[in-house]
């Protein structure tokens, strides 16, 4: 059954070709469709399209259909186009003509449109509050870890020192750039984009104002060409949020896999979180932060997939915009399943603290003792010269006992600093 | 069962997190790990290193295995990793100890590569053939509508004749240039990468060059760091290939789409073949059209997927490789389904063959009647000043009889020509 | 004159490989290298590492070359391998010793990040308030041409009225949401990096609170590691903030040109600003939105390039990150200049105010003529239905008093509000 | 002047937007703009549209101005819109009417498609050429170091022995693969695609059999929309030959900039081709391999730019097309730099010969030990379950004379074999 049906029927490989995954897709997202579809049985009845008893009817079948969602029990049969055939379907199963009505005033797109920025709504709060508790255990981390030191590089070339707590903390810092990107998403889909119809809007007396309270949203989209526009553009958004999380995750995951190298061997985890071989029974493989890595990179690509499926398209609605889902619901489950994960295992990091004892990091120390020459009077540029001579002969030998005492230095971490950027937005 | 177990297991989270989807994807794929089993159990055998007894029982079984994949039986279950688990599971139950040979100097890496490079190797041929059917239609349509006119545009401004031969064999002929980079991509295949092992070669002796002939491939990458690094390598070459029909299909969708709106009319399709609204009865929506540019956008967007996965990683093989998988095989799917999809729609196409005779459209002739002034002896610079006069006062009367005669033209569409091109490369 | 010399010249070749085009990015770049050079300065006279003599020679000179700069005299020459170099050039040369200090505690790194953090500032700002002018422009023209109608289109296909009030506005709404992610890339500048130095921070005790406010900056990036990773991070968020903006630049241009074609002959500009044809004296075509789609498709590819520059990368300093800088300058100016022109452009457009006299668009009419049926009390899947045999029997006729009155819709833009939202964010 | 000049002037802001940096990237276009101007001018001879002094006028005048492109001195002053009006604005000077006459049947469109099919032409020529030098030098480095051993790494973990043989002559073999598509490439623009006019080809009786010999193309892009076509994707199928060798290159740097950080130790290269630090006085920073890792992984995201310009525009020109030229020229000058400044670097490379000296690379033997007990006859599994054990329990010791004889591995490195390939291609 499909909601267009017009008596004669498409060619079945046509069928299957249009229909794609959006059955599956649909699983995830039907529990919102049932949310709007509530708010907009209310709506016709308060503007007097459908009766009070029309509309209590619709409200309470969609009450059972949202348990069977959340039972896990809602099934959308191959003989469904998609769930909001599915849910109409049930409607009027148990309703009859009622159950026809509550397409009044509205079209797919529509539907597609709110259960989507709903949904978008719901994951990204989660997502946020993911990267929230990942956050609080790097500052733990990095406040557990303070003292101990590790080689800072430039250019893979051992620089200067730095320290776990550095490391750590400066990883839970950048978080809280990502979230000013995540928010941003949040404000584009928290607009009611409900009302726009096919794109053009209704020639019904439709009350947007009141869908956009009953559901939740801090405003509606106005216009309704922008609302339609939305298309593509919330989930793009959405994707941008998450984009720039995943490079976080990602590149710290690149130090790990580094770290864990038995030529860094500065952290380690327990057995049970690492893989072995087929082949080579020492090894001890990174592959949880391997695939983090992995996964957040193919993330990163979600916004140029958008892009090029959207991109180029005049204004109105399009098919291909139907495509735009099986990419951002699976995206949003992987970035979920880093955070959980990475989050799960740094529990459970464990930190070599006599890293620097290795004679070949003592060149790390070599500006310190520059920069005492320069606070002892001498100009920076002949410090550095004499520098450079002692370490090409050989004479320079590292006074390990630092102090870095400026705002966000190793001696001088700042958390409690971060934690108050964080609680600013989070 | 994993390869690996070490005896202790790890958290069930991360491997939830490892596995993936990977026993889905490997329902395409065990096919082709059957076969490389079956060319590495006789080159154990030719070698030495099992018996003549234990080769014939791994043919045998492996050769039953085969069956049950091709009879759609063959299950991957949730208890194991992945195919090749399942598979060695198998021969191991059937076998004992025989069944365990069958993993001597080979690792999961050797075995993964060598079942892509053959599964891209049959998908590339597939396509390609699939390209040459699409192909040959578009020729035919050039030929049986190659008097029909059609406005040629430049800046979406109507500009000078075109025909509806000359463009169904643009699409033809562009489909040729993408050919070759399919077949540059399955150069890059059709080499043998199994022996390479975990990536660094075996102590054992084994015959490369046998397993080779064995299974069909016009040569091996000899070197076994090479092939290693094939990995992900060989997917890319193989989505380049693929981008570049996508690009030449999106393309023309678009112009179908355009052509089908009310404002172009140039043509249409069956009812069966396009879709309706669900509030506006009088919409034929060309919904295949725009799922196969929509899907061709995304396929375009698959190479650059691959290069964030795998770029910027230094050699070796890395965990994030596996998820390199997931994203070439239904890359492949739609591809072909778009490619079925298309020459199936197309064969049904109607062209509207009165199109020029509205007057909007006389300008188009502006171009031809120039030339005519110019092959009559006034300077081009003088002919375009006078005609651009007699458009701008009103006064230009379009000449509808065309006479194009070069090589390309829409009078000599040299479709023969365009023919041959394709033979020498399909 | 390099900052590094060591006393040896690596080979030229390399020289030239390695400088790029620096000097001339640099350019735009130096007004911000001086501006936190001054407040370097400052901060090294205050906590005593140069006498206050020294604070003010380096503040005096420093305002001399921003003089030089803002007169547009500022030149880098092919000697010097940047801004920096050349800045400490002029300093040394001037004020001898005193000049050379200016590089205490701090490091080129230092310099380049904090540098792009407030260009950045600059650049977001300017594009902020050019978004706002046109976003002006664009509720004046929604409100000038609010009654002419204009055909809305699904699926490229004729679908049901819209207004340019709409299309005008619904441009202007969408702008609003791209501002958003401009915020949050102006926020992930407005955090002082100066003081990681080399990526870890100095020994020297510099005061970082005194420098963030002297800069004017809203906080201070504090971790040193994190201010590090800034380097590539920031620019990829500006780009992404921008990437949205001409994501809707684009698709505005598409509907122009669109538009303009004869198919459609919805709207028109000058001949002023349209160009010809070197053979179709009749061509005016609307190259100015062609290259506004296209350069706005290119700014759409820069957060991708970013990435892949940037991507997987371990944390630390790599030279990789000096290629950013000649990728996301020329991209803020492509911004700009499409942002000026569209709006420049806008100014001229000319509306067709009889478009839809022409019969072809009488079914836009059908579904309010459907929605009336409804409203009188038949049920929607009924009312569907006797329409459809209407429009397929031909004896629909369109009533065209159209009556939209909710929020958003034709009758009812809601301008009010929509400049609401922008006000609230710019 | 401009070629489409109607006597009025456009605005200059749009003058100024729409010419953009089109005379900078002309100056290495033009010597291609002269050699198709001839060939054009003596077809037009031939078939009579022009005098055979009027062809030996306009080839005489070319030959001059091609000289002065060869000497440097060809300049295109800002009163001119590119490289064509130039060299017609010499021509008419020189020759007055005649000079006129070389835009007879042909458009600047047509100008722009056959100068970037002879430019790509020549500079894919180049690049195989100089990935040709850079194949010889690495399988002579191969071989001169074929028996200095290496960690071989998987999951960046200490895995199985590798030698510089094996990771030099790795990255040789693949360079062939990435040749493949550098000659799909080059067949794309190997076709005369002179002659498509605007798009549509002309009404003149060109010879474009004579043009295609002349110019030294393979055949000719027969369809004159297909010829038109070409535009954007003539530079894409570059794009993508390059993007692949950019991935190998990108990918060798990687290694070398991980392999000369002092927690390798692998290799290193004289102080000449490294950089120092501003404030490290010890660092020997390997910027020119960064340059070139981040250069090259800048030049993967190519494709992707040229996709998104010329994306979901529909068939016929538009003006977005000329921004396509400036991205693909300087990307092209960019892979060269990086090709020379390697090939150049590569040559000075110092080996580490003493590698597996250091105990923690032990383990690298183990899998050749545990195939020593197979081959004595334990079963796999059973031999790896024994090494295991001794690893586990530390009694593990190494057997340093390794045996890799098969065809590709550490003993046995084929290059003659691997350089076989090469000369079959190159």
């Amino acid at each position: 059954m499909k909601l267009w049906d017009k008596g004669f029927s498409t060619d079945k490989k046509i069928d299957h070709f249009t229909v794609g995954n959006d059955r599956e897709l649909d699983l995830l997202l039907a529990k919102y469709d049932v949310i709007a579809s509530k708010a907009h049985a209310k709506m016709l009845g308060k503007i007097g399209l459908i009766t009070p008893k029309e509309t209590q009817d619709l409200v309470r079948e969609l009450d059972n259909i949202a348990k069977t969602i959340e039972q896990g029990k809602f099934v959308i049969e191959d003989s469904f186009e998609d769930m909001h055939s599915k849910i109409e379907y049930v409607l009027t199963k148990k309703l009859g003509d009622t159950g026809k009505k509550i397409h009044t005033a509205r079209s797919r797109n529509d539907q597609v449109l709110v259960a989507m920025h709903l949904y978008l709504k719901s994951e990204l709060a989660e997502i946020k509050s993911e990267v929230k508790v990942l956050f609080d255990l790097l500052l733990n981390l990095a406040d557990k870890y303070k003292s101990v030191l590790l080689p800072g590089y430039t250019h893979l070339q051992i620089a200067m020192p730095s320290s776990f707590g550095l490391w750590f903390s400066a990883y839970a810092e950048s978080l809280v750039d990502d979230l000013y990107f995540v928010d941003a998403a949040y404000k584009v889909a928290d607009q009611n984009p409900l009302g726009s119809a096919a794109g053009y809007g209704s020639s019904f007396p439709i009350d947007r104002a009141f869908t956009t309270e009953e559901m939740g949203f801090e405003t509606m989209k106005y216009n309704v060409v922008a609302a339609q526009m939305g298309r593509g553009k919330v989930e793009k958004a959405a994707a941008f949020g998450m984009s720039n999380i995943a490079a976080t995750l990602s590149k710290m995951a690149m130090d790990i896999c580094l770290y864990m190298s038995q030529n860094f061997n500065f952290i380690s985890f327990p057995d049970e979180l690492t893989t072995g071989s087929s082949i080579m029974p020492h090894k001890k493989n990174p592959d949880v932060f391997e695939l983090v890595r992995g996964k957040c990179n193919k993330l990163q690509a979600v916004p140029n997939q958008l892009i090029l499926i959207t991109n180029n398209l005049p204004s109105g609605y399009h098919r291909d915009l139907q495509l735009v889902k099986e990419v951002i619901v699976p995206a949003i489950q992987d970035l979920k399943a880093c955070l959980e994960i990475l989050t799960f295992s740094l529990r459970e990091i464990r930190v070599n603290d006599a890293i620097l004892e290795d004679p070949k990091y003592d060149y790390l120390f070599s500006v310190d003792t520059l920069n005492e020459l320069v606070l002892s009077g001498m100009p920076f540029r002949d410090a550095y010269k004499k520098m450079g001579k002692e370490i090409n002969e050989g004479t320079f030998t590292p006074k390990r006992d630092i102090k870095h005492t400026h705002k966000g230095s190793l001696g001088n971490l700042c958390l409690a600093e971060i934690r108050k950027k964080m609680e600013q937005i989070a």
